[in-house]
């Protein structure tokens, strides 16, 4: 029976125990609903209400209406779109030369007025931007000095304590001086390699991997060498272990909960398993968990860090995805490095901005973070299964596209031959961006993959700009085949 | 005759007609000022104007009221504090070791409840931060997605239109497209060096030179030559030249602008010297103009950058020494290496803060900054000149002092044999916190020297606090008698 102490979101109740038939396969395509009165009966809840989610669940695709009979579940989600093949790239350590291509594809997917498939934002009506308004007015009127002074250089102390506790409720204990918070994840991330690092070192990668890392890795002077990894459970570890045998592998980089641009999910014991192996050869872990509040699960998974016991996990992580990519809020956990970290951002950027820290502390003493996050969930989850099901109606048959079990990218391998950098350009002038694979991997693999964010509401301009997606590739596939 | 358009401030114009007759020497120590009567009637003002002018410039040590007489320049000022020795380091490009001393030593001095004559950081109360407030208020309100959207890569477009803007006035055309909006001129001073740079290079910096200057040289794997340097006119020229002769430099770092620690100022002839020697030489120049718009002559000195028809010049300024230091806000002129430095500002830490930039923009769009920027100006003049007049009578004979020409950090030479690394922890023991002047060479010169902020407005503590450097320094002398 439905919880009806939140009336007003019970339609969406309605609708995450359909999707959740429909995704265990208690629910076949083809199979009827529930009539709206049995149903209405059954749950206590109003007709009006099971009718909301049930049009909910068409405007996505899910079902169906047939005139005369009632809602049935789409045959069109019966198309199984196949998933990516995992990589097996070739152990290789390498350098890097990415900077220059992802710098000018990013400013071209940057381009105002396209439709924004390309960068992994969350839509901005997707995020509390007026209730953020409101606190950032309390907060300055309240202490309009320390709005503008130097926040302390390790962060904000209210701020710093909230996501320990946050943490804490994962059942992961942090101190909060062993937070440095940062601008955004960006920077977590590059004081965090460059300080368990020296140049010409070793970092092992996923296979594909988020571009972003990969520019730090060549920012650095380092090396890169992929390891295998799988779209649905991500890092392969057997492989990860062979790798760490036969190089000399410093650091590993990993975004366990939601690998952009998988969306893949590195199983419990699969972490614990990467924890050991990497604490048992004294080499360093970095985690990247922006990804990880955004779980289309019942549960939050838990990040790396859980696993390790000897203070070898340094966890990157930020509000960007989930709340204002633009206050530049991200942290590092870090117990043993604490203070180099510290240093180096020191001379690099000194404190991060006061504003935003004090706005998200106060943002996350309240309980309205949670309420927000649950409800973000919920509609990345639908905009990514139904971009899922768009794609796979328009784009050409052979094409296999991933199915994250959380964050917002897909990852879309289009049929054998079809060039993605091409498609990419086509996408481009008529005003679509999408990234091209390629920029996932040091060695250019991926030439006939593209990421497609799902982080906006799904709107016209997007129904076109897939459509349009699925026309360039069928083009690009045939000037292939002549 | 004084302007009495606003009679709000004809009293500090009374202040300031004083202090520049003593300056100039046309008001010698023991010289009778002007009755209140009589300076009044010339004046065209009123007596209790003339007066709260004179009891200004008689709490700042300028002058002193004698009974039945009237007010006299101050026979103090007349102690002649002689200025620092300019420097003759010697020239060996070297590595550098420092970061884990600064490190440590600022973390000392950011320990709360200290008086704080250490950091430069002007004093809160200096600082706009209602009017700001307000501003953000106004500007969330009116576009709260904005405020938590990225902003654009490069920096909020209407900011940099602003500081395009306000250059121009300036007499140095900047088109807004080579502004790179950063994380403070930490942010500019990292990717402008990191951009110019590679591991192994030697830079020229100064000396003494800003301790952050040199941290980024040892963050990066570079080499620093130290340049001689004068504490009134800044970096020697001629010096520079012979060492751009005898070794493979890559770039100069310069704050011609009252140089931090020094409060120096390179004239003009000189500018243009540095910039042709540089440019023919096919060297690279990086300034930090930070302190530029704090002058105390009367006009706001020239970038390094004005002098340049190349596009050699990389200007980083910030507001944190006049506006806001938690907003984070800073920014880089640059031509040629833009590109390069978008691309590096994407991997370390994306797009700065976005509500900090419209809350400046707008600001700068009013005619709020420069007359705050005035007052500020003025307040910072007289806290620099009250600490130099009192350090010159509390620290033992023998001392010399910077007297800067702008900025608010006075260069503080102890007699020769004192440490002022023990004066720097006896102070902080209690509670007192100035900078020991080892940190501003990469060769650990300058042990008798310290650094001495006047950002903060005086009050009893830092009274206190000046006294207390001197009892500490006069110990510390005799225990290197004995």
């Amino acid at each position: 029976m439905l919880n009806s102490h939140t009336s007003q979101f019970l339609y969406d109740q309605v609708y995450d125990l359909i999707r959740a038939q429909i995704a265990s396969g208690s629910l076949r395509p083809g199979d009827k609903l529930p009539s709206l009165r049995g149903f209405s009966r059954q749950l206590k809840v109003s007709i009006a209400t099971i009718m909301q989610g049930y049009t909910n669940l068409e405007q996505e695709g899910f079902i169906t209406a047939r005139a005369q009979s009632g809602f049935f579940v789409s045959p069109s989600i019966d198309r199984s779109i196949a998933l990516p093949s995992a990589t097996s790239p070739k152990p290789v350590a390498r350098d890097i030369q990415l900077s220059g291509v992802v710098r000018d594809l990013l400013k071209l997917s940057r381009t105002p007025g396209v439709v924004p498939l390309g960068l992994a934002n969350p839509g901005g009506s997707l995020l509390p931007c007026r209730t953020l308004a409101r606190i950032m007015h309390r907060v300055v009127t309240r202490s309009p000095l320390e709005a503008v002074e130097y926040a302390e250089l390790s962060g904000h102390r209210e701020l710093r304590h909230q996501i320990a506790y946050r943490s804490g409720m994962l059942g992961t204990a942090i101190d909060p001086d062993s937070i440095v918070i940062t601008n955004g994840a960006s920077e977590a991330l590059a004081l965090s390699l460059k300080s368990v690092t020296k140049p010409g070192d070793t970092i092992a990668v996923e296979s594909p991997t988020y571009f972003l890392l990969l520019q730090l890795i060549e920012d650095l002077g380092l090396k890169a060498i992929e390891v295998p990894s799988n779209p649905t459970h991500g890092l392969d570890i057997d492989s990860l272990e062979d790798i760490l045998e036969q190089f000399n592998v410093s650091c590993v980089m990993c975004v366990a909960n939601f690998n952009n641009p998988y969306g893949s999910l590195l199983p419990d014991s699969q972490k614990q398993r990467l924890v050991n192996l990497v604490n048992s050869k004294g080499v360093r872990l970095i985690e990247d968990d922006i990804y990880g509040d955004l779980h289309f699960g019942e549960h939050r998974p838990l990040p790396l860090r859980s696993f390790d016991y000897q203070g070898n996990v340094v966890t990157c992580s930020s509000f960007s995805k989930t709340l204002a990519p633009g206050y530049r809020i991200g942290w590092i956990v870090a117990e043993s490095d604490r203070e180099e970290m510290l240093s180096r951002k020191h001379s690099v950027s000194l404190s991060t901005s006061s504003v935003g820290q004090m706005v998200v502390a106060e943002y996350l003493a309240t309980a309205g973070y949670e309420r927000h996050l649950r409800g973000l969930r919920r509609r990345l989850m639908q905009q990514v299964h139904k971009m899922r099901l768009k794609l796979g109606n328009h784009l050409p048959k052979g094409t296999r596209i991933s199915q994250p079990q959380g964050g917002f990218v897909l990852w879309v391998e289009l049929p054998r031959g079809v060039d993605a950098l091409k498609v990419f350009s086509r996408c481009l002038e008529n005003q679509v961006s999408v990234l091209p694979g390629t920029i996932f991997s040091p060695t250019w693999k991926f030439r006939n993959c593209l990421r497609v964010s799902c982080g906006h509401p799904w709107n016209e301009s997007i129904d076109q700009a897939v459509k349009l997606l699925g026309r360039v590739t069928a083009a690009e596939q045939q000037t292939r085949g002549h």
